[in-house]
């Protein structure tokens, strides 16, 4: 287990978006972020007081969580200063990178000599079987994605709170290390060996209650050159009953991809739907959650009131709107 | 990159169907291959001269290929011996067995004291980028199939033979265990860490001369859900020019999924050109190579006319009628 409450690294973030993993953080649980820790040039902000080491220490802080991202995950000589300084203070550390902080060998040591632990969470802790496709019971619901980080999680996210808080079964089942940062389990999907994605998939969605409902984290987008793959893996493992599509209005083009421009919402309902079937014939698009944070309140509103117009589906910013009627679809099924 | 030419190691091959794998090195590049290593009892035959290591050796191998499975999932004593004598005589050794040479310690051991290498083809030797999308010079062409296992490593190396005998630049692209012994070069995508697959496969297939072919091994198939991931990183890291749809027509079920039956011909076009589109604009479904090894010949002759005339595409097996007209496709590119 990991101890709180958390430090959250915002390092040298080139933007909002690196540091996503310290946002869903400090959205989700507030209450265990003390502060944040910034770097020269860091370009993010949780608008949580910036603490030194020796401070986060004196405010209870147990463990500094690297909140921030690169392509491929990339621990820099800059970030070692500062995590060493974590360790010497008295922190643990957690992270969700690539690159292990159980693979630097001079944090390896310093943890040991401080009794300090390194907790990496992208390493995945289970051996996954290769998927069966056999139909499971219980109910499951995915976010597909026109791109990459456009809010796949937080839908789900605010869909299992506004499920509880009505009183149905559901359960936010984590893929990225964000979520499992946030939830504490989950699968590192984006780190599981190619043969068996869809395998951990099947092992992390269960057979369950008939009344209960995964909300399954997405990953990539099945437009994505570089993470097709792993979306793929999410359809055809999670076996989903319902499919919300996911999209972020304001980008120019795929993330990380400049040559590329995201799917419409048409064609991404049609491709989903056709390879969902696939496992689940019976699978629905009910609903689509548009992140309207580049948006005006009025732009917002305007922007779900056409596309629900024109695709004939419940569509709201969850994060915004609630997901109230993202449930009353799903509980339509 | 192992080193060629090899001598076959075959050991003591219960029958012919467990030196598979040298039968294909032998089938397809007769020309890497000095010799075979029979151990007693041995039921399989290539066809090759019996060599010693030290004649071997003498007529310039580099590399013995273990070419066969190993019986009771272990390496046994008597392998061991005959691996060993190898390595002292000057040779490297490549194995595509799921038991690591690298797991065994007196092999490396020997290995290093000697100076030679161990290739374990199972597992990536190399750390692959992150898939960028990016056109690439040069043409690549993928076989998608509508189940696993239905010969698309054999349409790809029967059409690059049929290639190069025509005085085209083609290349194998070998994307399994089996494609990396016969070319001695490769990915081994289904063991490649998710978010890294359609990089690999960028990897694989890279800038060439404009009228230069890759022949890219296909996995998997987009309809199986054990395995579709693994496909779709194919398919959009490898930036099809021309599709290939692959047919087995005596199955009775999705290898392995005995609750799913294989798409159409139609489902599968449709699916895989929208998926490739999403790269590559321009690509094309050229032809369709049908699996006839359970057929008669009239049967299979019967089934590639039928198949012809519903989807307006050359139908052969290539393995049984030569690739001639699938190549003819891809010269119309």
């Amino acid at each position: 287990m990991i101890e709180t409450p958390y430090l959250l690294f915002l390092g040298d973030a080139a933007d909002p978006l690196a540091a996503k993993v310290a946002q869903g953080i400090k959205d989700w649980r507030p209450e265990l972020c003390v502060g944040q820790l910034r770097l020269d040039g860091c370009q993010a902000d949780m608008g949580l007081d910036d603490l030194t080491i020796e401070e986060a220490v004196a405010k209870g802080a147990k463990t500094m969580v690297i909140g921030v991202a690169n392509r491929g995950g990339y621990i820099s000589d800059i970030w070692k200063k500062a995590l060493k300084k974590a360790l010497e203070g008295g922190l643990d550390l957690a992270s969700g990178l690539h690159n292990l902080l159980n693979d630097e060998q001079d944090l390896v040591d310093l943890a040991s000599a401080k009794g300090r632990a390194l907790h990496d969470v992208r390493i995945p802790s289970v051996e996954y079987p290769i998927a069966t496709g056999v139909r499971r019971k219980g109910k499951r619901c995915l976010a597909v994605g026109t791109d990459c980080s456009v809010g796949k999680m937080y839908t789900a996210l605010c869909m299992e709170k506004t499920m509880r808080a009505r009183g149905m079964k559901a359960t936010f089942r984590a893929t990225g290390q964000t979520g499992i940062l946030v939830t504490g389990d989950g699968v590192p999907l984006d780190a599981v060996i190619a043969d068996f994605m869809a395998g951990a998939v099947e092992y992390l969605t269960p057979d369950n209650d008939d009344d209960h409902w995964d909300l399954i984290e997405g990953q990539g987008s099945l437009y994505h050159a570089s993470y097709s793959g792993v979306t793929m893996a999410l359809v055809h493992g999670g076996q989903p009953d319902a499919l919300i599509l996911s999209h972020e209005p304001t980008r120019a083009h795929m993330r990380g991809l400049p040559d590329y421009q995201q799917p419409s919402l048409e064609e991404l309902r049609d491709t989903a739907l056709i390879l969902a079937r696939v496992v689940n014939p019976d699978v629905k698009v009910v609903g689509i959650a548009i992140n309207t944070q580049h948006l005006s309140d009025a732009e917002a509103t305007a922007l779900c009131k056409e596309t629900e117009e024109r695709m004939g589906l419940p569509t709201v910013d969850p994060y915004r709107h609630g997901a109230d009627r993202l449930v009353d679809a799903l509980e339509t099924i």
